[in-house]
C-alpha cells in the first residue's frame, strides 16, 4: 500500500503502526495508545483514522478513495485479534470511538461506547457476562449515546423514558434497575429514535460504526470546538482523529475484574505500588462506591501472576513516561489490560519524595527532580493545615495573607494580646490593620485577621516574616472597642472567644478547629533542597530582623540576611522610651543623648546576629519609617493627656502634651511618600551615626571572640546621586573615627536600596557610590504604579476581576512596568560598577514567578522571608536551569549559523 | 618693531592699537577702552600692558626684555596725547592703574588713582584744579592706595591717622576735611610708609609706576584670585593685563564737570537720553549726594555743543553694543571724556519696551528682542507690587508660592472669608493648609497665607489659578480656632486685624500696605508676545476650570485650554449636595440619579468654556480626586452629628452617621496613591458615563449655536495600557449611545496623562489606544521621587541648603530623572503613533527653565495657569529660537564633516 494513501494505524495485538511522537496525526489519544502498545503494553486491541481523513473530509465534504476498503480490513483485523465478531450473538465485538485532535481539546465529541452492539447479541452479552442487566444496560447506553450525540435526537427524550420505567419499578431514584425496566426503556429509546429520525435505530455495527465516525469529524466544525479553538489559538486545519477500540469487561466473572492505581503513593510518595480493585466489576463500580474495592495488594494474594504482570507493566510504563503513573485497569478472565496511563497528580509532599527518590534511582537527573516540584507546593509541608474533616461554619473570606493555620481567642488590641497570652491559650489578634506599634503584640499571638489592607500590608508582611497565618482585608468586620467586640461576617464576638483562621485559602471559622501541625523539616525536602542549592547561580538569603529570626533563617540554609530592619529592634517597651524622647529631643544633644542610651542595645542585637550568621554577610538596612511610626495615637496620648490633667500630674502632662504637639508636626497627608529612610538621615544624622556605630562595634566585639561577621550597611529610599554621595562619606567619617577611637574597624560594605523610580531611572550614578544595591520592589510598585499598597485593595480586587491586572503587582512582579525599570537599571548599574552586587529584598523575592523574572535580569541574590526560604530556593535552582537552558539553545543556534555561514563558497577572494 | 616683541597697545588719542576682540592679550578693561576709541569716542588717552608681559613675569620672576624702553616710549606719547608730563608742577600727568584679565575675575588688584602725583606737583594741581583740598586728597588717596595695596601697609594705620585729624579738627564725622588737616595727613601718611617700609615714600613718578604695575601681577597669583580661578575653573596660565590711564578732572571750573546716564530710560523703556550731571565735579560729588545733581536735558541749555557730542557719542554706543548703555562721563574745560559704558541694567518694564522698540528700529533683529527679556522678570510687571517706601514691619517669610501683594483682613476660614467679604473690605485667608473643600471661600480673598505646604501645595496652585497672590509654608504661624486668633510671626493677630503679603518674596507683613495695582495688560508686553508667538513651535495653552478662567485665558492669547479639570465644579454648595449624595449612594440606581442632578450644571459649564474658547481646544479632566474630598472633615461631622442628636433630629442623624461611616470606608493612608483617577472610573463607570455625556451633549449644544467646539476628553491617573483600553471602549460607548438618542455626536478626541512613572514606562502601549497624552508632572514628580508634595517641604528646603538638590523639583523639572522618563517616553510614543499630540499640563509648564527643556524633548504645547501665561509664551519663544540655532549648528557642522570628507582624495578608487 502506498505509504500516502494509509489512512489507518492499528495498535494492539500483533500489529502496531504508530508510536507517541504521531500526535499530529494519531492525535494525543492514538499516539498515545500506538506507544503503550509499542512498549508492550496490553491495551485493547484497535485502531485510528488519521487526522489526514478528517481534512480531506472537511475540505471536500467526503471521506477519501479507498478508505471503506481500509475500515473494513482494519475491522476484520479487530475481529481476529479479540476473537470476537459484530453481530455474532454468541460473542459479540463491541468497540469504543473516541475523538482525538493533536493537541487536547475540551468541546468535541464525547466518546462512544458499546458501537457494535444490537437486540440480536444482547443475549450471547449475557450469557458471556453472567448477567443480563449488564447486556441490557449496554444497549441502552449505546442507543442514548448513538442517539443525541450521533443522531442529535434531544436528550431530554431519553431522561424522560427513564424516569417512566424506574417510576413503573417503584420510584426510588437510587435503586438499580431491573431486567423488565431494562427492557422496556431498551423499546422506549428504539422508539424515540424511530420517531425522531423517520428511521429505525442503526442496528448494523457496520452502520453504526460510520456514523459514529462521521460524527466525530462534523464535530470538529460544531460552535463549541470552532470557539475553544479560537480562545486558544488553535489552527482549524489541524482536524481531529478517530480512535476505535475493542471493549473489554471486567464483569465477566471472577477472573475479571477492574481497578485503578498509583506506580508511588500519592500521598505520602512511598515508593510502592497503590490503589485498589474490585472482582467483576466495571470500573463505574469503583467510583460509584456500592462495593468497597480491595487495596491492590490483596491482588498478590488472589492473583499473584495477575498483580505481578500489572506491576510489571506500570513500572515499565512509569520508566517509560519517567514519573509516577496514575493508570486504569481492567482484567477479563485473567487476561490484563491497561485502559490509561497518564502522570500522577500528588500531594507536595509526594512530589517532593518521588522527585529526591526517582533521582537518586538515577530514572530522572537531578536537574529534572528540581524541575518536577512546583515551589509554591511547598507551603503546604511547611504550614499547618487545618482539619475541615468537622465541616466547620465559614464566617467570612478574605485574602490569603500568609499561610498556614491557628486557633486562637480573640484579643482587638495589642496590648490584650500581650495579656491575654499570660493566661497561657492562644491569641488570634483581630483589627482593623496593624502597624509598626504592634510588632510587641503581635509577636505574642499565632495569627493575625484584619479588616483592611492586602498582601502586602504590615500585618501581612509582618506575619510572613514571623512565619504565622494571617488573613488580611476580610472586608466583613467590624470591631467595637467600646463592647469589646468583634462582628465578624455578621456573628457577633466577644474578646477572648475562640476563632480560627486559614491563611492559606482565606478562610475564617467560628470556634477552634483542629489544626495539623506543620510537616516541618523534611528530609526529603532537604535532599531537594540541597540539589537546588547546586544548581543555583543566584542565591536566597533571609529577610531577618532579630537573633532568633537569623537562627531559623540559619537552620533553612540561608545564605546570609538581605535585610535587617533596624527599627524592629525599637519597639520593644524599653527601647520605645528612649526612641520617643529622641523624637521629642528639642536640640541635637538631646537627641544624641537619648540615641546613646539606644546604641548598646542595638548594638547587643547585632552581636548576636552576627553570631549566628558567621561568616555569612548581613545586610542591615538603616532606620526606615517616619518618626511619627513610633509615637502613640493621637486618641492614646488625649486619654493620657485627659488622665494626667484630672491626676493633676503636671509633669506627665507637659510631656503628653508635647508628644501631641510633636505627633501633629509629624503628621503627614501620605507618609509613604514623606519623611523617610534617608530623608531621616540627612535631616538627622545622629540617628545615621549611632546605627553605623552600633553595627561596627558589634561587628568589632565578635570579630574579637573569633566570629568572622559581614556587616553590610544598607541605605534606604534613596532617589539621588547627591543623597548618596552624602551618606557614603557620612558613613565613611563615622568609621573613621571608631578606627581613631578604638584603633580597630571592621570590613564592611556600603550599599543602598533601589526603591523609588528616580533611583531606577538614575541608577548609574548611585551605583558609583556603592558596592551593592538591592531592589526594595514593594515601594517600587507602590510608587511606579501609584498604588498605595495599604489602599489599594478596593480597587486591585475589581481590576482583576476586570482583566485589567493579571495578578495582584504586590505579589507577583509586573514585568512590564516595573520590571522594565528594574532591567533598564541593572543594565546602567553593571556598565559603570563591574564587580557591584545586585539583590532584591521586596515581597517578591519569595514568588517564584518573580523570581523567574528576577533571575533571568541578573540579579545576584535574592531575600524574602524565612518562612518563604524553602520556596525561594527551589524558584531559584527551577530559574537557573531553565535560564542555562534558553541560553544553551541561543548559543547552539549561533552555532549552527556560524558553521552554515563557514560552509557556503567564499564569493570574490583573491 | 617686530609685532611679536609688542607688549604695549595704545588708546585715546591719535594711536589706537588694539580693538574689542582682544580680550586674551589686552583683558577686558583694555580691550573695552580700545574699542571705543577705535569707535571714535573720545576717552582718556592711555595704554594697556599685554597679558603676555605679566605670563612671561609669572614665569621668569622678571618682566621681559625690552618692556622698560616699550614702557618709556608709551608714557612719552601719553605725556604728549595729554599735554601734561610727569613731575610737572605746572601741569602734571596722573593716570589711573587697573588690572584687566580676559576674563572679569573680583579678587584682584584694586584700580589706584593719581598715580604719578607729588608733594612737587600738589601746588601745579591745586592751581589748575582751583582747588588746594582737591589737590591735597588727591595725594592723599594716592598715598594710601599706594601704601596699602602695593606696599602692604595696613590699612589700619591710614584710618588710625585720618581719625587723629578729624578729631583735631573738631571731630564731626561728617564734615570736609580743612586743607590744615589734608596737609597732616599727608604728613603722616608719608610717615606712616616710611616707618612700615623703612623706605621713603616713593615719589618718583615712574618708580610709582613700576611698583603699581607690578603689584597688578603679583596680585594674580593672591590667595583670593587663585581661590575665585579655581571655582571658576579659570586657566591659572591666563594672567591679566594692565592698564594706564590719564586721569582727566570735571573740577577745573565750570566748563568741567561730570555725568551719569543711560541711552533709554531704565524705569519706563523711553528712548530718550536720562540721566544727571554736576559742573565743577568729581564722579565721587554725584554718588555722595553732597550737591543735587541736575537732569542730564538741562546739560543741552547750558552747553548745547557738548550735550549734543554726547548724545551723539553714546547713541553711538548704543548702535555698536545694539543694547541701552549705561554710561559715565566728565568734561574737562569743555572736553568731553567717557569713561565707561556698559549694557543697562533695567526694569522689566523697560527691558520689554527697549526690546521692541530696538527691534522696530532695526537695532535688532525680532529674535534677539525676544530673547532680551527674562521669562520670570514678567512677574513684575503682571503682579501688583508692594509699596515698601515706609519700611514695614515684617512678620515673618515663607515660600513665594504665587506672585503679586495683597492686604486683606484675616479670616481664619474659608466659612468665614465668605462672610467677611460681605462687609466688603478685603480678605486674607490665613490657615494651616486649605483642601478642595475651601474652593469656594478662596474665590472670594484677596491672597491666602498658609502655615504649612510647598510651591506645589493646594493653596499654592489655586493661587496661581485665580492669579492671587500665595504664601504657603510660614512655619512661624500658629491659629488658635477657639480664641480665633493667629500668632504670626510670635504677634498675636484677632480675625478681622489687618495684614499684607507679598507673594513675590514670601513676605509678610503687619496692617495694611499701600498696593500699586498691576501694570496688567501692557502695549509693549503685548507687542513682544506678538513677536514671541511668530517663533513659537510649541504653543501654550492654559489650565481653566471655569468660564471666567477660559474668558481671561482667550484675551491672554492662550491656544486653547490644555486642562480643565472638573472636580472644581462641584464645590460650590448647590452642587456639592448632589455629589454628596451620589457619594453616600449605596447602589448603582442611587448613584446614578444623583449624577443625572449633577449633569446640566456641569454641562452648563461646558457649553459657556466652549463658547469662550471657540474653535480652540479645550482638553477636560475626567473626575481626579478621590472621593473622600468632597466629604466634610471628621470635625465636622461629628460637630453635626452631635448637634443632631442634642436636637432629637434623627433624620439627620442618620444622614450625618451614614456620612460618617462612608468617611471612614474611604479615608486612605496615602491617597495620594489611593482611589482616584481613572481608578474611579473603573469603580464607578457612571461617574466616566455622566461626566462624558456632559462634555458632548455641551459640545452639541454649541455647535448649533453656530460655535466651532473642539472637545478633547483626557483621563488622569492611567497606568497601563489595560485601563486605556477599557476606558476608551466605555468613553467611545457612550458616545456611540449619544448619537443614537439625539443622532448627533461631535468631534472629539480622546488623551491621557502621563502622570505615573509605569505610564511613562509604559507609554508606547498606552499611546496605541489615544489621540493625545499630557504629562501631569506633579504627579510624575511625586512618585518618581516618592516626595509627597504635601509634606517635602521639611526636606526639600534642607536638601537645597545641603546641595542635594539644586532646586525644588516641583518648581523646576528634574531633568536627570523625571525629565528623563518623559524623554524615554516620548520616543517610544512617536515611535508608535506618529499623529499623537503631546503636552505638559503640570505647574512645571509656568516655568521658564522647565519649558526650555520640554521644548528641547518634543512637546507640542505646554499648558499653564491663566497668570503665567505671558511668561510661559515668551519662554517657548526663546527655546524654539535656541533650538533651531542649535540645530542649524549641528546641521552646518555635519555639513563641513560632509565636505571634508568629499574633498578628502579617493583612495583605491577603480
Amino acid at each position: 500500500m502506498n505509504p500516502q494513501s494509509k489512512h489507518i494505524y492499528r495498535f494492539g495485538g500483533n500489529v502496531i503502526e504508530g508510536n507517541g511522537s504521531m500526535r499530529e496525526i494519531l492525535g494525543g489519544k492514538g499516539a498515545g495508545l500506538a506507544e503503550m502498545s509499542a512498549l508492550g503494553v496490553p491495551v485493547p486491541a484497535g485502531f485510528t483514522i488519521s487526522t489526514d481523513v478528517c481534512r480531506h473530509y472537511l475540505e471536500h465534504g467526503a471521506l477519501p478513495r479507498g478508505l471503506n476498503e481500509e475500515l473494513a480490513d482494519a475491522i476484520l483485523w479487530l475481529e481476529e485479534t479479540s476473537g470476537r465478531r459484530f453481530n455474532d450473538p454468541a460473542n459479540p465485538l463491541m468497540v469504543s470511538v473516541r475523538s482525538g485532535a493533536p493537541i487536547s481539546m475540551p468541546g468535541m465529541m464525547d466518546t462512544i461506547l458499546n458501537v457494535g452492539l444490537n437486540r440480536a447479541c444482547v443475549t450471547g452479552l449475557a450469557a458471556r457476562s453472567g448477567s443480563e442487566r449488564f447486556a441490557l444496560d449496554c444497549l441502552c447506553r449505546l442507543m442514548q449515546m448513538l442517539g443525541t450525540v450521533v443522531l442529535e435526537v434531544p436528550k431530554h427524550d431519553f431522561d424522560k423514558a427513564m424516569k417512566a420505567a424506574r417510576a413503573a419499578q417503584g420510584g426510588d431514584e437510587g435503586a438499580t434497575l431491573s431486567v423488565e425496566s431494562l427492557t422496556s426503556i431498551a423499546m422506549a429509546f428504539e422508539k424515540i429514535v424511530e420517531e425522531a429520525t423517520q428511521q429505525p435505530f442503526p442496528s448494523e455495527p457496520q452502520l453504526q460504526v460510520n456514523m459514529a465516525v462521521l460524527a466525530v469529524f462534523d464535530s470538529w466544525q460544531s460552535d463549541r470546538a470552532r470557539c475553544y479553538r479560537a480562545l486558544n489559538d488553535i489552527p482549524e486545519e489541524m482536524g481531529t482523529a478517530v480512535t476505535l477500540q475493542s471493549m473489554v469487561f471486567g464483569n465477566r466473572g471472577e477472573t475479571s475484574g477492574t481497578g485503578v492505581g498509583f506506580t508511588r503513593n500519592p500521598s505520602t510518595g512511598e515508593p510502592t505500588l497503590f490503589g485498589e480493585f474490585l472482582t467483576n466489576a466495571q470500573g463505574e463500580d469503583i467510583v460509584a462506591g456500592v462495593r468497597t474495592p480491595w487495596p491492590i495488594s490483596e491482588l498478590a494474594e488472589i492473583m499473584p501472576k495477575l498483580h505481578e504482570e500489572l506491576r510489571e507493566v506500570v513500572m515499565r510504563l512509569e520508566r517509560h513516561y519517567r514519573d509516577v503513573q496514575d493508570f486504569e485497569f481492567t482484567f477479563e478472565e485473567g487476561k490484563l489490560f491497561l485502559l490509561q496511563t497518564r502522570s500522577a497528580k500528588r500531594s507536595a509532599l509526594a512530589a517532593v519524595r518521588n522527585a529526591v527518590e526517582m533521582a537518586e534511582e538515577g530514572l530522572i537527573s537531578r536537574r529534572e527532580a528540581i524541575e518536577r516540584v512546583k515551589p509554591s507546593s511547598l507551603n503546604e509541608i511547611l504550614a499547618p493545615q487545618l482539619d475541615l474533616s468537622a465541616a466547620p461554619r465559614e464566617l467570612t473570606r478574605g485574602l490569603a495573607a500568609s499561610p498556614g493555620a491557628a486557633a486562637g481567642r480573640i484579643a482587638l488590641s495589642s496590648e490584650m494580646a500581650v495579656k491575654m497570652v499570660q493566661d497561657g491559650s492562644p491569641v488570634m489578634l483581630v483589627t482593623e490593620e496593624t502597624s509598626a506599634e504592634d510588632i510587641h503584640g503581635m509577636a505574642v499571638c499565632s495569627g493575625f485577621l484584619t479588616g483592611r489592607g492586602g498582601a502586602t500590608s504590615h500585618a501581612a508582611v509582618v506575619a510572613r516574616g514571623m512565619g504565622k497565618c494571617c488573613v488580611t482585608g476580610a472586608k466583613e468586620i467590624a470591631i467595637d472597642h467600646a463592647s469589646r467586640t468583634a462582628v465578624i461576617g455578621g456573628e457577633s464576638f466577644k474578646e477572648g472567644s475562640w476563632l480560627t483562621v486559614d491563611g492559606s485559602t482565606g478562610l475564617v471559622y467560628a470556634g477552634r478547629l483542629p489544626v495539623s501541625s506543620a510537616a516541618g523539616s523534611n528530609a526529603y525536602l532537604n535532599r531537594l533542597l540541597a540539589l537546588a542549592a547546586e544548581e543555583s547561580d543566584c542565591v536566597v538569603r533571609a529577610n531577618a530582623d532579630t537573633p532568633e529570626d537569623a537562627r531559623i533563617s540559619r537552620s533553612l540554609s540561608a545564605a546570609g540576611i538581605g535585610l535587617c530592619r533596624t527599627e524592629h529592634m525599637f519597639f520593644s517597651p524599653e527601647r520605645l522610651v528612649h526612641m520617643r524622647s529622641m523624637i521629642l529631643a528639642s536640640n541635637t544633644e538631646e537627641r544624641t543623648a537619648a540615641l546613646e542610651r539606644l546604641l548598646p542595645m542595638q548594638q547587643a542585637d547585632f552581636e548576636e546576629i552576627f553570631r549566628q550568621m558567621s561568616p555569612l554577610a548581613v545586610t542591615i538596612r538603616l532606620l526606615d519609617p517616619p518618626l511619627h511610626e513610633f509615637l502613640p495615637s493621637i486618641e492614646e496620648i488625649d486619654a493620657e493627656l485627659l488622665h494626667a490633667r484630672r491626676d493633676e500630674n503636671w509633669d506627665a502632662a507637659i510631656v503628653w502634651a508635647t508628644m501631641r504637639e510633636r505627633l501633629k508636626e509629624l503628621t503627614e497627608s501620605n507618609p509613604m511618600m514623606g519623611h523617610r529612610g534617608c530623608r531621616l538621615s540627612l535631616t538627622y544624622p545622629e540617628i545615621l551615626e549611632m546605627q553605623v556605630r552600633a553595627v561596627l562595634q558589634a561587628a568589632c566585639k565578635v570579630a574579637g571572640e573569633g566570629f568572622d561577621p559581614k556587616p553590610e550597611i544598607m541605605v534606604p529610599l534613596v532617589a539621588s546621586e547627591q543623597e548618596m554621595r552624602v551618606l557614603a562619606a557620612m558613613i565613611r567619617k563615622t568609621a573613621a573615627e571608631l578606627l581613631e577611637e578604638v584603633g580597630q574597624t571592621p570590613q564592611y560594605t556600603l550599599g543602598t536600596m533601589i526603591e523609588l523610580p528616580r533611583a531606577a531611572v538614575c541608577a548609574a550614578s548611585i551605583a558609583k557610590h556603592v558596592d551593592f544595591v538591592s531592589f526594595g520592589t514593594n515601594d517600587l510598585t507602590q510608587m511606579t504604579f501609584g498604588f498605595s499598597r495599604d489602599d489599594a485593595r478596593s480597587y486591585i480586587d475589581s481590576y482583576i476581576e476586570q482583566g485589567i491586572l493579571a495578578a495582584d503587582p504586590f505579589l507577583t512582579i509586573d514585568q512590564e512596568g516595573v520590571g522594565q525599570l528594574m532591567q533598564m537599571a541593572i543594565k546602567a548599574v553593571r556598565a559603570v560598577n563591574l564587580r557591584i552586587k545586585i539583590g532584591v529584598c521586596g515581597e517578591h523575592a519569595g514568588d517564584p514567578e518573580s523570581i523567574r523574572f528576577f533571575t533571568r535580569i541578573g540579579v545576584d541574590y535574592v531575600s524574602c522571608s524565612p518562612s518563604r526560604l524553602p520556596v525561594a530556593q527551589l524558584a531559584v535552582a527551577q530559574s537557573n536551569i531553565a535560564n542555562r537552558s534558553a541560553r544553551l539553545a541561543q548559543v547552539s543556534a549561533a552555532l549552527t549559523n556560524a558553521q552554515e555561514e563557514a560552509s557556503q563558497p567564499i564569493a570574490l577572494a583573491s
